[in-house]
């Protein structure tokens, strides 16, 4: 039987798995981490309202019953594509097809100083580090006597105007109003300051002009300053360099601003384009290899004269089409080109506020708020994980309370 | 007014902030945790059954209301008596009394090699590291053609027949083959073992014999290896040497054979008992510093001519009787003695079967089972954590499964 692999267990990765799941086939997924992340929620992780096992499913227990399906808990060194040979950290792996969903890396746009010193958002690592940073800088400014330690201790920068920097800013400026307020006493609030950093003149770029506007509002209402035309240019751990020369004393740089390909996909020597994504056919092939398959945030496609965005809808659609053409391709019959079908969009700025897109139906407010929580908790892996989360959400949203305040160690 | 500063947020530190929440003092509590932690089922996080924030509750949310508390978090460097002042890790702090709530820390009675490659099981950071360690154990194994190693691989080996050691052995045993093997179906569980060794001839030395009986019998049908007057005199990483010359391939130790006082103790210059206990009168106090007082773990005092065992109802019993006796001190009245009254013990070994000893009542089995659920649910801090942990433990017991099989990094 033919032996195809598919690394990363992401929405990409997991979906062709189960695509595969009547293949005649050996199929062998391959991730670093043993658990399938729900990323969307992970900025709730970073601000202390869900535990990551609330957003993390063991890759194991979600692909149990598939019988044709091996799982391998391995870093991906190597591919390569002329021998169709992967290298493990922990062997090797000969492959007759194989499908990369390897996604997304954070992208400092050759930021250096920026990329050793600011805090990402991209794995359940970079989240709990997040938690504990933000924890932490409360309780060295509840002993701190200089007030001007203490107020770089309480200023909180998040640089990115996409979904990922608006939610995370949306959800600290709630931990620190709605919660931390009851927790610290003796700090005076006034202090404390929660700064979106956006370099051009849009927050949430891909949705319309008037969810735009809507999302903005609705984060001045949550005392977020929103600063646009503001590129960070250096950050030092303590101050916040911006171009034009401007100075932002603070301890917390948040780096929501952009994702690039994994960096596993520069070493395959196939043609990339923006951001470092492979190019790859309409039928999702690498133009030299048939038998590899790029699909997600490491693969670069156009629909409508626009490149693909970088969302898990693109990636799970590409599984779908680039399993169905490995099948194709065993039984020797014609392969399908692929389409993307935008499902919409969602974007949460907190309690009761979100901003929502299905196609020329728009939403803001406190319904595309409800809208937000039923897509989530209908998306999340597993019933347990699913009612535990409700719990969470349902006693925060009571209770103004955030459950998983644990500074644990790094 | 006179500042009371408690050093420790366990059991002891806890109770005794709160039973202090009416002196007229300012009360100052020290850890180097944000979190209280529910040492008890700690074992649970080590075993995928509950997550960190199930059984860790911030302190400052525990002791929102108390406004004559203020928390810092600090780890305390050194113990100044003679100038009653407190050397922190962020400053000093100078008080008028002084609790010590420091608790144990793990004792490898001098064996080098353990201490340095043995897994322990004290924080959450140890059961996080134990949880990750199992779980890795058997992703390797799935990739290792070579038996030998393989069956080290899958080899458990868990040290000292307390409670910690027969509470461990017991959910690691039930997490391999009641959820472990529905994940791994290519490995053959037979290569698998989980081994308990005591150096003596009893388990749960501080239980009846009939209740000691009923343990070792409850972990054999749990297929757990119960080897008695077993010492380990060393292990490299991969062979756990016994006294006697036995060698057992195995790249898990988990070392629940001992606990000690915490270091802090050792450099306050005062008398210490045997486990580096102090001394302390019957009214908690240093002899020779009446506003000191050390309890829990830390503190060596005898009744009915034992020492007292280092439990959790000691130390929350001695908290009160030294917040008593502060409050004392402050007005001028005669102080208390402490009297310790023992409200029994209980012990799980896994599903259905746990053993119980309240006076002269004696339980095992499912009995003593449903006795240590009712207890545990009870104590554990929190509504929600409550509900959560009620709600994780009844999914595991009715699907056989445990939630947090998570490999996350260290």
């Amino acid at each position: 039987m033919p032996i195809i692999a598919i690394v990363g267990a992401g929405f990409g990765g997991l979906r062709a798995a189960r695509a595969l799941s009547h293949a005649p086939a050996r199929v062998i997924l391959i991730d670093r981490n043993n658990y399938h992340l729900f990323q969307p929620l992970l900025y709730q992780v970073a601000t202390a309202g869900l535990s990551p096992d609330e957003i993390a499913h063991p890759v194991r227990a979600i692909l149990r019953n598939q019988h044709n399906l091996e799982f391998r808990l391995a870093e991906v060194t190597r591919v390569d594509l002329a021998a169709r040979q992967l290298t493990l950290s922990t062997g090797s792996l000969d492959y007759d097809y194989l499908i990369l969903a390897v996604g997304g890396a954070t992208n400092y746009f050759g930021l250096d100083s920026v990329s050793k010193t600011a805090l990402a958002l991209k794995d359940v690592d970079d989240a709990v580090a997040i938690r504990n940073h933000l924890l932490r800088m409360f309780e060295l400014a509840a002993q701190e006597p200089d007030p001007d330690t203490r107020r770089a201790l309480l200023t909180f920068v998040v640089v990115g105007g996409g979904p990922t920097g608006v939610e995370s800013a949306g959800a600290i400026s709630e931990l620190i109003r709605l919660v931390l307020t009851k927790d610290y006493r003796s700090l005076n609030f006034k202090e404390a300051r929660v700064i979106l950093l956006e370099a051009t003149d849009k927050l949430l770029a891909a949705y319309p002009e008037p969810l735009r506007e809507a999302a903005a509002e609705t984060l001045w209402s949550k005392k977020i300053e929103v600063r646009f035309m503001a590129a960070v240019t250096d950050f030092d751990g303590s101050r916040v360099a911006l171009k034009g020369g401007e100075v932002i004393p603070s301890r917390t740089l948040i780096w929501a601003a952009g994702i690039k390909a994994a960096p596993l996909v520069d070493t395959l020597g196939v043609k990339q384009a923006r951001l470092g994504r492979v190019i790859v056919s309409p039928s999702l092939q690498l133009p030299d290899h048939p038998e590899a398959f790029v699909i997600g945030d490491a693969a670069y496609l156009e629909s409508g004269g626009q490149p693909l965005p970088l969302v898990a809808p693109v990636a799970i659609q590409q599984a779908e089409t680039a399993a169905e053409n490995i099948k194709r391709l065993i039984v020797g019959q014609p392969l399908i080109e692929f389409v993307y079908k935008d499902p919409g969009s969602l974007a949460t700025i907190g309690r009761n506020a979100a901003v929502a897109q299905f196609g020329k139906l728009q939403f803001h407010g406190f319904i595309a708020w409800v809208m937000w929580l039923a897509v989530h908790i209908y998306q999340i892996i597993g019933f347990r994980n699913r009612l535990v989360v409700l719990i969470n959400w349902a006693w925060d949203y009571l209770f103004y309370d955030r459950a998983v305040r644990l500074i644990s160690s790094e």
